[in-house]
């Protein structure tokens, strides 16, 4: 039976695309259940235990639509950032802002600029927006902030992606040289500054907030769901001007914040213990990746994030090994593009995945043909 | 300062609207909390205690994102409604789901029939896309079945809202009238079929589900958010024909619905005692509702929902009582143009909050000039 036959022509055209396809996905697909989960790049850390406590005393309030303003965790972020809460808005997840962003930006054929690699959320709502993608290649597998800016000015893009620290080669940019990307760019372009590693980013990689915050065309980008190990409630933010910012306000669904989400982010935000204990294990956790790699003679990239991105010599082999340590029932994910899928990324995770993953590794390594 | 100069000619003609102001921001205009919360129908007598468990139960696993797909909760739904998962889309609330739709049809300009005062979030997404909005007015206070299929005729309408029963006014047509409504349109215009408060609704309200199931122009929208007590979780789901609800994949935020919602939908469904319970103290509630409506002189208007619409004789008094009542905070709401704006909206809810009001009205009318 063909569909309803009057959706507009821009979805018409579009594929049914997933940008991801979730370890349920593919442990239904399978017909088992993974046994170490290293690919979504979440917090197998956990919350807090103060966040569950915290998430357990409100779950009788759950018949309340959340706060439409989130304001008691605005309020905090504020607090944290030095921003008044006109600068910051709450968002479900980092995923759902940049949908909003891009609705606010893009029309048909609007060209926007991203590195080939990078985010493909971002790219899904670009072009379901009808956006023109214009990728820039990475280059010593960083973001090429020049070819970026260069693109931006022959395209004449308002739009242009950059994650700092990266995703999915966990490599970054120092402070210094976004903030004068950020100020090289021209004043109707929109910098999207995705910053959901920043918790784990070493000094001197995020541009301190001050920095930045008088730029009405730079917007960054926070989340929940890394550090705070909050990927399952939907939480993330923007901060940029207050004018920039309001602009949110025309099109965001205004109740679309779940409560315990808002409960739950506000309490990471006050357990600070916590932060630097999850800090703590995945520089452990990263550590022993790096060195499970070396010992199966396979290259770890420096990382500032939660997450490993492993050299593998090429596409097909990377390919091989992400489909032999699948079948090991170890999720992980992998670059979807050349050159960057040599590698596959491995997410840091508590010491009995990575005890699965290790013991898998050289199996596989060694069925290779 | 002024904001980013680029944002598109649509979202800059755009006001920054917000279909509702919830409750928390009118306590913080107030400073000080409301006594009763009985104006956003939510369900005051709260989730089940198996949901509250379930969510517990689930509170550690909130590191993981939710599943894409939203399996568990989609089957339960399927086997419910006896249709396959391929016909069931789950999403963040129904206003959510709504705003993809719009997405999924509107383009700029395109005429969009819908009742005169009906929900104003569907009219939010209608105007954030551009839309024409074509509205119809309500007859003897229900959605006018015949003007709506002959504005949908006039203006060559892709999209078409319908409420039943209805918010803001609690009526309702028949499942006979609803489905001859629906087999009318041409199957060009896509009909919204908003059955958010299905679940109070009497027998032969709500259309059996085979006999829409294979119109590929209807789509039915259900939540968890009123019967079920869920409001603050936003877990909302559509279905229709396969082929029509597949073109929400080309558009939704694929790991938008959140963990603990998932979970606590499915638990919800499973506790058909709870349901029970909830519709036998929403029955009563509005049974007590209508007495002191009519204690006071004001007349109740007939429900099938967990509201009542009251009507207060004019305009202006529904507002003052309105008013009046907030300043005894007692929240409600009313509708926004006439002629329906001669009522106030009342919520369902516990005895102590229905006790507020009871206390709180006579004062108010007292206080009229």
């Amino acid at each position: 039976m063909p569909p309803f036959s009057r959706f507009t022509a821009l979805t018409e055209q579009l594929p049914a695309s997933v940008p991801f396809v979730g370890p349920e996905v593919q442990e239904r697909q399978a017909g088992t259940p993974f046994m170490a989960r290293l690919g979504a790049n979440e917090s197998g850390f956990g919350p807090a235990p103060s966040v569950i406590a915290a998430i357990t005393e409100a779950s009788a309030t759950v018949w309340r639509y959340g706060d439409s303003e989130s304001f008691d965790l605005c309020s905090a972020l504020a607090r944290r950032l030095d921003l008044p809460c006109e600068q910051i808005i709450v968002g479900e997840g980092i995923d759902s802002l940049l949908g909003l962003t891009v609705r606010l930006v893009v029309e048909t054929g609007t060209p926007v600029v991203t590195s080939l690699g990078a985010y493909p959320t971002f790219n899904y709502h670009v072009t379901g927006y009808g956006g023109r993608l214009v990728t820039v290649p990475y280059r010593d597998d960083r973001e090429d902030l020049e070819a970026l800016r260069d693109a931006v000015l022959r395209e004449d893009a308002p739009l242009v992606y950059l994650a700092n620290p990266d995703n999915p080669m966990g490599s970054w940019h120092s402070a210094d040289a976004v903030t004068a990307f950020a100020r090289s760019l021209p004043d109707t372009t929109l910098l999207v500054l995705d910053e959901a590693y920043g918790e784990f980013a070493p000094d001197g990689v995020l541009p301190p907030v001050s920095d930045l915050a008088q730029l009405p065309n730079v917007l960054r980008y926070r989340t929940f769901s890394k550090a705070h190990g909050l990927a399952g409630l939907r939480v993330g933010y923007v901060f940029g001007t207050a004018e920039t910012v309001a602009r949110f306000h025309r099109v965001r669904n205004h109740f679309g914040v779940n409560r315990l989400g808002q409960v739950a982010a506000r309490a990471a935000l006050e357990d600070a213990h916590w932060l630097d204990h999850v800090r703590a294990q995945v520089a452990a956790a990263l550590q022993r990746l790096a060195q499970i790699a070396e010992q199966n003679d396979l290259q770890p990239l420096p990382s500032a994030t939660n997450f490993l991105a492993i050299d593998c010599g090429s596409a097909v082999r990377a390919r091989s090994i992400l489909e032999g340590l699948n079948a090991h029932r170890v999720f992980i994910r992998m670059p979807g593009v050349a050159p960057l899928d040599r590698c596959i990324r491995v997410s840091a995770g508590p010491a009995s995945e990575l005890d699965a993953f290790e013991k898998a590794l050289p199996t596989v390594l060694a069925g290779l043909t």
